[in-house]
């Protein structure tokens, strides 16, 4: 095993609907004189792709439902909001105590369906993109046309988790390599053959972005140098667990 | 934001009970001629400090109950490996398919209450440090005064996530760090006030340390340097969700 390097992407420049964001990125990567290297994985935070996508919904075009209505004010919320939440669920998973956790149309169980204020103007909301793995597809094809090596994107966004304090950032796009790293079957350190161990490499990867990329700062890419993997074309559902093996529904 | 590097720690011995863990790594970094610098994390397994503090079970030692070994039949399991883990729990959150999700008596809600055959010797399984906070600590202290820097240490494990396919490190321990890092109050790029966004950082920097780490290899310490964090005391308690906030219990 070699060492890891995470590098921080700081300059680029607030993205709004129908930017490039790989024209942006690639210039971005000249100004920080950060040359990509082979292999090297993008991870991008969902925020800069939804905006550069479009996936902007501003409030005061939608109407609230009766029960988003009535939610919003039990909890003191913006039923504009929770009706934005709702709109993007498929299943509600829990809606208790002011928290709202849904399965979103793409398959994440999520709380508010991914949709958020933080870091865009007043009066709008981010959706989560329409579909991640081809978000990071073309992000990777336009990033390896413009460099020529083979390299992997990420696309990711910081979750909550059951039992656990404090979100952690997970790989909700992925092109370029395998997300889980699976070790069944190999031997371990006494030579037993290991049972049950099936990696989330891709969510690894997000979290350690995170790191670098911080909340408010302007750091919405990392590039993630030196971690080894076998390239495969990749996808973030792959770490979504089937309803079928889901206790947790 | 500047750079992060994650190193790997690959040349200790195997560990055994009653090891000193703190002097096998210092002898371990001078083999590998990595000083440590002021401020790295170091992440290490869980399984060499409970390894190192002889939390072994010999399973020819372990009379299992009758719900054990009805549960073992049942799904083909070592009957004496689910009385173990059933010994280890405070409360069984799940118990269905195969599946054994427990809280633990520290509290971490995980599969198998961390009880783990893999690398260690055939007969034997392994249990969750006592107190990892407090293994944390230890280390620390010894790595502290080895070095006369300042050091934070976090005792990592992998779990699985409901919802989510495969397992990411977090974090059971935690000596000289925050583990959790609060935005609330703070402004986002377009000066608006974050609401809600708590980071569990220490859960990034252990996932993090996966990734130089692996399965299969003996590789059971990472260094992190490069990562800003403000020194504190720190607990991996911090990190568990307490029961009136928990919707998955």
């Amino acid at each position: 095993m070699s060492e890891i390097r995470i590098l921080p992407l700081a300059s680029l420049p607030e993205v709004g609907p129908g930017d490039d964001l790989g024209a942006l990125i690639v210039s971005a990567l000249a100004s920080a004189e950060l040359r990509p290297e082979t292999g090297d994985i993008f991870v991008v935070t969902q925020k800069i792709v939804s905006k550069a996508e479009g996936r902007l919904v501003r409030l005061e075009t939608v109407e609230p439902s009766a029960p988003a209505r009535e939610w919003a004010q039990t909890y003191g919320k913006d039923a504009r909001v929770i009706e934005v939440i709702l709109r993007e669920a498929k299943r509600i998973v829990r809606m208790e105590r002011g928290v709202l956790i849904v399965e979103t149309k793409h398959g994440f169980v999520c709380a508010n369906a991914g949709v958020d204020a933080s870091n865009v103007p007043e009066g709008m909301v981010t959706l989560l993109p329409e579909d991640p793995d081809q978000s990071a597809r073309r992000l990777r094809e336009e990033l390896e046309k413009a460099f020529g090596i083979p390299l992997a994107v990420i696309l990711s966004d910081t979750f909550g988790r059951p039992w656990r304090e404090g979100v952690a950032n997970v790989a909700l796009g992925v092109a370029g390599l395998a997300p889980l790293l699976d070790y069944r079957g190999q031997p371990d350190t006494h030579g037993h053959t290991l049972q049950m161990t099936v990696v989330a490499a891709a969510d690894e990867l997000a979290a350690a972005a995170e790191l670098v990329m911080g909340k408010t700062n302007r750091v919405p890419v990392a590039l993630i140098r030196g971690y080894q993997y076998n390239p495969a074309a990749g996808s973030g559902r792959d770490l979504l667990r089937r309803a079928e093996n889901d206790l947790f529904r």
